[in-house]
């Protein structure tokens, strides 16, 4: 078992009509001017929109909104923010979207606290030392930034999509009506709750120690999510499985499932080399390249596969051939994927590889060969060059 | 499934040598003096109060101690530590110990930053609108008051021993170190894991409905609460099995086994009227009446209870007979109780109560019959009544 820190500070709101309370919840924290900062026209069309400035009215809380935000969140658009909100003299971000519109609220917030460049936070070149502070209301279940301390952009200039992580950027509060997902077509409700599952097990396949309560509720959550997105797949609306959805995605990268565990994190930084170049949906990205991540590297560690697949997915344990068990779990795992129409290649996300750009995505993932990636199995830009090749 | 909030703004520092952080977590929230609030003697004859003191001093950070807190902690000691703050200027608490001595921190907080007479807040008389800031070094898995935003006082006058809940009094910051553990007798250990366990079992019997993914977290905290606390009785110095107990004493408390469901609380309600009269560990006095509760309520939801029977106890499912498998279900639990030295009655507490204590418990309980308890099933002083003599 590692040591840890656990600090989620989130006021969540869960349930609903909760977005009627986002004038009073602003007011709460003293703050007068909000940039309301949305993504397409979804929120505008729903009405959602609408209703969040007249809560923030009745409040007496003045505002300007920004949307555009586009998945894989642009630079650019943080800039635009940054340059609104100093005109405006902006004391608060409200986020109303997914994990895009929050992660780029984050970096409006970090442009607006320190001086530098905020790209320098994501190269790793400068630490932020504040936040603007930020709300959000979630219309879309994945990313689970609502409660995390993390924000990842993309730079066009040379399309590289890059994370900053501190506690600064954590949300004030979190909004959390499941009605606001009913409408989500079918492929981001997967995508979604691929996102979600990815975010628990990359905590929980590791190489060292970890806790029995911390595998337990990381199991509990695996299964729940498995369980309820297929239900979606069939019944958009169910506000039962939307409500699971939702809170598993916020549960599962608030720091809870990896309390006492390192980690593995490999396909995370396999996919945002995929999801920089090429734009992919950020879960069916994951989706597209964790089979064979998980084949790649089962070996160092096949108890905690075989765990997976007998705790999470309800494969039968073969007692007598551990090794075995495993494998059938990482099937299982891809089966279950088929089963809400995700992909088990990168091929089905419409991408098809060549030697030469297999090369580069390794090289950007590797930081120019000098870094390796992964918990469970440290991989070096060869390894990396060997699964997106079994990926393609 | 239920609408719910969701706050745990507490900092958790967990692992070896937390304590010796604590000098700079209390200078980060810029706090210059300090109450040192504590028990009994422990923690000056193991070093822990000398290392604190150390670590207060090298930051810089001015303090006043005050020790003597009792289990069931009283009303007079908390009087006594307003009086100190004030006359000192304290602008920060700092617990070390377990529930009682956070509890106590936790009322004399909200008498410094309130102007009326604290017990008000426990007779539910007036509403706390601040408390001082607070932060915990925690000697005891039990009460997770180091989380929570409650707060229990018993009042010496009357022996009324009444709480106070609100997120005011929710700790800055938590300092766990299994490690300090080590040296709790077995019945602590054992009266604290039940306390624990209690604390998501409240949330866990409910008649309303409930979350999947929270009774998955629940359960799984349950199962690890029950194997763990086994272990300690062998092996108290057993590191991962304190660090689980440990863990599963905040998350227990922190609110989050309660997402989705309402609850039920009885059985907290009525050990709160034993360990006011008769000065009890409060976790004992819970297994010394939860098993009478059960068999009382139980009826009202069988799925429930035999639920709890296979997911949590491992008891094997009679899919013809689901109220035997309730019944077993609570014949396990108390069979789990003895086998860690836990009452299943009230005289293996030492006290023998005749009928007339008995009403007058019940009267307590009840408010002098003006409410009733519990969620499975809505308790009033007859069934109060019933209760305690089934578990006498």
């Amino acid at each position: 078992m590692q040591d840890f820190n656990f600090y989620t500070p989130t006021q969540v709101v869960f349930g609903k009509k909760g977005e009627d309370k986002v004038g009073e919840l602003v007011k709460a924290l003293n703050c007068k001017k909000v940039l309301v900062h949305f993504g397409g026209n979804s929120a505008k069309k729903s009405g959602l929109l609408d209703r969040v400035f007249d809560s923030l009215t009745q409040s007496g809380i003045d505002y300007v909104s920004l949307g555009g935000v586009v998945p894989n969140p642009r630079l650019s658009k943080v800039y635009e923010g940054i340059d609104l909100c100093k005109k405006e003299n902006v004391d608060f971000i409200l986020a109303i979207g997914g994990g895009s519109v929050i992660d780029s609220a984050k970096a409006i917030g970090y442009g607006m606290a320190n001086d530098c460049d905020v790209w320098d936070f994501y190269m790793k070149k400068a630490i932020p030392t504040g936040c603007l502070p930020i709300g959000t209301i979630l219309t879309l279940s994945a990313a689970g930034s609502e409660m995390s301390n993390s924000s990842v952009i993309t730079n066009e200039e040379g399309w590289l999509k890059r994370g900053c992580n501190s506690d600064y950027c954590r949300p004030k509060f979190a909004i959390m009506n499941p009605e606001l997902t009913y409408t989500l077509p079918p492929y981001q409700t997967a995508s979604g709750s691929t996102d979600i599952l990815m975010h628990t097990m990359e905590r929980y396949f590791t190489q060292g120690g970890t806790m029995e309560l911390t595998d337990g509720i990381s199991e509990a959550l695996m299964r729940t999510v498995i369980n309820n997105s297929k239900i979606l797949m069939k019944d958009p609306t169910n506000y039962e499985a939307r409500a699971e959805v939702m809170w598993a995605g916020s549960l599962s990268h608030n720091g809870l499932t990896g309390c006492g565990s390192i980690g593995d994190w490999a396909c995370h930084q396999l996919e945002h080399e995929l999801g920089g170049m090429f734009d992919v949906a950020h879960g069916a990205g994951l989706a597209a390249v964790w089979g064979s991540w998980a084949r790649y590297v089962y070996k160092a560690n096949v108890a905690r596969f075989a765990q997976f697949a007998v705790n999470v997915l309800g494969v039968p344990n073969d007692f007598s051939d551990q090794e075995k068990t495993a494998l059938a779990g990482i099937e299982a795992m891809e089966a279950y994927y088929k089963s809400i129409d995700m992909p088990i290649s990168i091929k089905e996300l419409g991408v098809e590889l060549n030697d030469d750009q297999i090369k580069e995505l390794a090289y950007k993932c590797s930081f120019q060969n000098t870094r390796t990636v992964g918990g469970v199995k440290a991989l070096n830009t060869e390894d990396m060059i060997e699964i997106y090749k079994m990926a393609r």
